[in-house]
């Protein structure tokens, strides 16, 4: 945010005092505290919790929002989030988000902004959302750099369900299916899909829990595809079509993400 | 080998002239041509065709080599290619090898030697493999800076079946789950997971088929792994256990892979 000028001030709120010494050196905010009254004031408050306190944490800082303030989050699921904010706190300016971007690592520490550039940030608007407030957190994902997608909040689920939380589910299966001389030999692409795997345990405890039916049939989907490479593997099917298939969407998805 | 100094001079035999000359030019080989008879005079000559062609192209050059010359390959599945050499050319100085690296590239333009720096190079002795024959690729291997790991060939189909062939077979069944819609949004996950289904389809399907054994029996495995994870997210099981188990697997993965 300050670093593309979007903000004036960035004003940062966190349990942990260090974590907002490190982000002031870091030059990620101007100034913060551990107290939520540190949101008066402010135009934008992003939330940037586990997504099973998202919810809570909304509500326990709305009293000190100024009237006109918008509030996003970054969670990883979104039906439930935005149900819960907007039962709780009707008349919140409030739209959920979520940045595609990120690495396995956790913490100030890791904290990268170059990861976000050009990713795509998830906007859930619902029938609720004031116009205005969509076009105010659009407007400053685009000005950092990312790329805002508007979808309902019960289609962002499925979509990250099959992007995001399959991927991490596969890692974790990968892992497990391998015996320790396995993963002493192992190559790159090996590697690139268990990395996930090392990511925080309680964050996808959590999303796991929130986006649980989306993550189950995503599986089940993964199961049928699985199913077909084993008919094509069998004989019962062109293997070669099946694997031309994956190759040309691949190469497709490259074009995409290159732009 | 010619940038460690392990020979004096590298010999390129390729079908398409143009690639000897970009190998030539890149300082890969020292001079080279397109026939079989200019491995004559070779100390050690390496296979490097895919892996469905592997024995009859050693069978081809057999007739030039000179009498000690030791020959390896560098094919994804061991096993019939190994059985099939030692079938034809009982007399023949060979021991199977597989270097544990690469990339989704394809060709000469996408040869690069620093992915094999500290990588495994599995070398598959049987017990007609002279020792000395064995000794002689183990210490090229760790002279140009990768690692000798020897196994059997069926150990090695086995190994190579859950942590190479097995991911390739997920990233193809994730593209095959996903829309065109899932992709745009994807993130850092989903593309490091389906990177590999980008990679040539005719090399994929001969691996397939070579190994189809192994493969079948590692996408069971995932099968397993996968219905594990289904019973932690239906609440029949500790999926905070699953997942940790899994994230234990990882970072002791990444500590071995660091060595």
């Amino acid at each position: 945010m300050l670093r593309h000028g979007v903000a004036e001030e960035v004003v940062g709120v966190d349990r942990d005092p260090e974590v907002i010494s490190a982000a002031v050196r870091r030059g990620a905010v101007s100034r913060g505290g551990t107290e939520l009254r540190l949101v008066d004031g402010a135009d934008l408050v992003v939330v940037a919790v586990p997504v099973g306190a998202v919810a809570e944490t909304v509500v326990a800082l709305a009293p000190y929002l100024k009237e006109d303030a918008v509030v996003t989050d970054v969670g990883s699921v979104k039906e439930p989030i935005v149900r819960a904010v907007e039962g709780r706190l009707p008349g919140l300016r409030f739209v959920g988000g979520h940045p595609m971007a990120g690495s396995e690592g956790r913490g100030i520490e890791q904290a990268d902004a170059s990861l976000l550039d050009s990713r795509p940030f998830l906007l859930t608007p619902t029938e609720r959302t004031a116009e205005d407030v969509l076009a105010t957190v659009a407007v400053v994902v685009q000005r950092i750099g990312m790329r805002p997608v508007v979808l309902s909040p019960r289609e962002h689920d499925a979509l990250v369900a099959r992007v995001s939380h399959l991927p991490y589910v596969v890692a974790v299966a990968l892992m497990a299916a391998a015996s320790s001389r396995d993963v002493t030999v192992a190559g790159p692409a090996y590697r690139d899909a268990t990395r996930v795997a090392a990511s925080p345990v309680e964050m996808w405890e959590e999303i796991c829990r929130m986006n649980r039916q989306e993550i189950l049939k995503a599986i089940e989907e993964l199961e049928r595809a699985l199913a077909e490479v084993k008919t094509g593997l069998q004989g019962e099917a062109s293997l070669r079509e099946i694997l031309r298939r994956a190759q040309e969407r691949r190469a497709e998805a490259d074009r995409l993400w290159e732009k």
